[in-house]
């Protein structure tokens, strides 16, 4: 089946905002096995949004429309969307009642007037309830059996509407069942990981294979499609398992959410064990990716950043004489760090970033991009160099994911058998 | 003037990367002058493509399209639009030369056959050079009197090609000029802002005031046209006077490309003053956003990740009683963080940020999003405590932000006089 995007706003068009909404809802349409062609913007513009949902609706099976199904007079969606179909719009005693509900519980001020206007629904339609907002969303069925479906533009309120309710029913109304697994690899670069694929990524169209790069990562997502879920995950594991043996300790989860920070704090509390961090060009980006993890406090308690080499001597003990015979940038000064940060806090593992980051401070022996790191572990040092390309931040960002990646296997080398 | 976007990508449509291009093409034409009705996202598809160069040149008087400029087959922008438009194309020397240059210069290995296609151009075309790719951008005027512009897909190909060349040529066909000033205001809320500025946002239209919600940050852009430069100016100036006086100090900057930690890094330069940082549930982001800055070693050095109490005490001093008799977030705890780091590092200004990111350890006195931030200067505290909203990922870049401007407001007032 053909799937169709129209999202709605002014504030696109204007480049306010950026369309992440497109993004999430066509990666959630392939996975159910919807193919996309057509993806439109188009502002709160009676005409125009009624000549993009007239055109959608003559080339696509499901049209989803995300934005302008606020309060006030901008937004048109549904208006819009309930006037091309020739459906008439009536007050909905459960809509109504749930925003009611919605304000109580936020004891927001009085119910303005405008909020009504929310509970209005063409006849017909199905109510998708909102628990993170007062606009519901929508699903209006045509004659020709083309599916329209409304939903608010606001992301928070967006993905759980869509992944709570929508996805059932898109589910539903697409015969077959379809079944996909994410395969997450760190620390190997986009071209050499379809290079390694390149077989099945071209080779096969069920389960497909298609590759999904994110700085130092690339997520592989196996999708195949079948009369039941069983059949269909029959086919995806062998191919799942042939992308694990290919990668080995590469691969970090195939679990949908978990994070590459996630794995590794879930791995230092299976081994009991406790991180600090030491870093430099990042300046505290890696400590502040591993805090994003919920629960990091049992095995991250501290963190340095030291951006001059007297930090580095002093909160690092990393000794003057390495730092004037190698530099700060080397693999040395990286070494002395992660052992500093280590043996001064007491923790089992401690992980080290230095780098040039650029724009300014290269030499000829040390461009911009080259970042020293090292993971102190069992009193032995695991130590990598990089020359990272890009600019100030995508070094950073590289240089953030590669720590990880190191931490990550240095751990598995040494309280895991080696895969 | 009308001016309509085509994205053209596959990878769009399945969602494996988000459409920033569209975003920041949006913008640059806003402040140009040009009105976007419609942005289009095509897969690469001879077909569907031409269908959506037909509907956009029917309604639109400048169309540009990025992507599908590569050197495989699939890539059939330029191949579709010559279609379109009627026109043959033929082998230009010129940029065969710049592809060859290309290659020369990254010491590549040969030139593949595929690249050639790259120097075929539509007759009549004019040439837009790529210095940072081998795909020359296009464009093309019909006889309409439309002009339809060929991009390269890649922002780091896109974004210069665009600013160096295609700017110019847009202003060229757009009969007068656009005078555009950004106003950067931080630390206040958004709706907040379009509540104070609503009579400049709603009442004028030239120039106009369009507002950008960012994270803890609301930048507003006043753009006028008329005859001449000049006189665009003079319609702007007062208006970025008059919401400058609206904000004080709040307004940071108004140069377009100056970030909120560019103008710190700045203000403590001016000032000759040194930085510490000493982060809890922030990890390290707000010594990661300093670090941003390039040349910001001069003035930070030096900062802490302390996520537990023991490191609190151990690393910056916290006391015990402090710790317990008011908790880990609260805003004793906050001051003697900054209190430590200052005094323990030698530096001038110390910022510190303690607070709860959820989604656990929330208790009825301290709900999830509350944080507590201090700046130690001149041996005084200055001290906040906020309630931040959204997810912990949220409310840890809204703190980062609230700290920035903490830092900022505290240097302001004891070093400047009060504006």
């Amino acid at each position: 089946m053909i799937a169709e995007l129209i999202s709605v706003g002014t504030e696109i068009l204007l480049g306010n905002i950026v369309n992440t909404n497109a993004a999430y809802l066509s990666e959630k349409l392939a996975v159910l096995g919807y193919s996309v062609y057509f993806q439109t913007t188009v502002g709160d513009n009676e005409e125009r949004l009624a000549m993009a949902i007239s055109a959608a609706l003559s080339r696509s099976d499901v049209v989803i429309l995300s934005g302008g199904l606020g309060p006030t007079e901008d937004d048109l969606t549904k208006e819009t969307a309930a006037k091309v179909l020739g459906i008439e719009c009536y007050e909905d005693k459960q809509v109504k009642e749930a925003i009611t509900t919605y304000f109580n519980k936020r004891k927001a001020k009085e119910v303005t007037e405008n909020n009504w206007k929310q509970a209005m629904v063409p006849e017909g339609a199905r109510i998708l309830f909102n628990e993170n907002g007062t606009a519901p969303g929508l699903i209006l069925d045509t004659k020709e059996e083309k599916h329209l479906i409304l939903l608010p533009g606001p992301p928070g309120e967006l993905k759980p509407m869509f992944e709570n309710q929508v996805m059932k029913y898109l589910g539903e109304i697409n015969p077959g069942t379809i079944y996909s697994q994410m395969v997450k690899i760190h620390g190997v670069g986009e071209s050499a990981v379809e290079t390694i694929v390149k077989d099945l990524i071209d080779g096969q169209n069920n389960p497909t294979v298609a590759p999904y790069a994110k700085t130092g990562e690339v997520h592989l997502r196996v999708t195949a499609r079948a009369d039941t879920k069983k059949e269909a995950k029959k086919l995806v594991q062998p191919v799942c398992a042939e992308i694990k043996s290919r990668f080995g300790n590469a691969v970090y989860t195939t679990d949908e959410k978990e994070t590459l920070e996630e794995s590794i704090v879930k791995l230092l509390k299976k081994h009991d064990l406790t991180l600090a961090t030491a870093e430099s060009c990042t300046g505290g980006l890696l400590a502040g990716r591993l805090v994003n993890v919920p629960g990091v406090s049992d095995v991250f308690q501290q963190g340095f950043v030291t951006y001059s080499n007297k930090a580095k001597r002093k909160l690092l003990d990393v000794s003057k004489s390495t730092l004037k015979k190698y530099g700060a940038v080397s693999k040395q000064t990286a070494k002395e760090m992660a052992a500093g940060a280590a043996i001064l806090t007491g923790a089992d593992v401690a992980v080290s970033i230095t780098g040039l980051a650029g724009p300014d401070g290269a030499t000829k022996e040390k461009p911009v991009g080259m970042v020293c790191m090292s993971c102190y572990i069992k009193e032995k040092n695991f130590t990598k160099e990089y020359n990272f390309t890009g600019n100030r931040q995508k070094i950073r960002e590289n240089s953030v994911v590669y720590a990880l990646s190191l931490l990550r296997h240095s751990i598995l080398e040494n309280y895991e058998t080696k895969k």
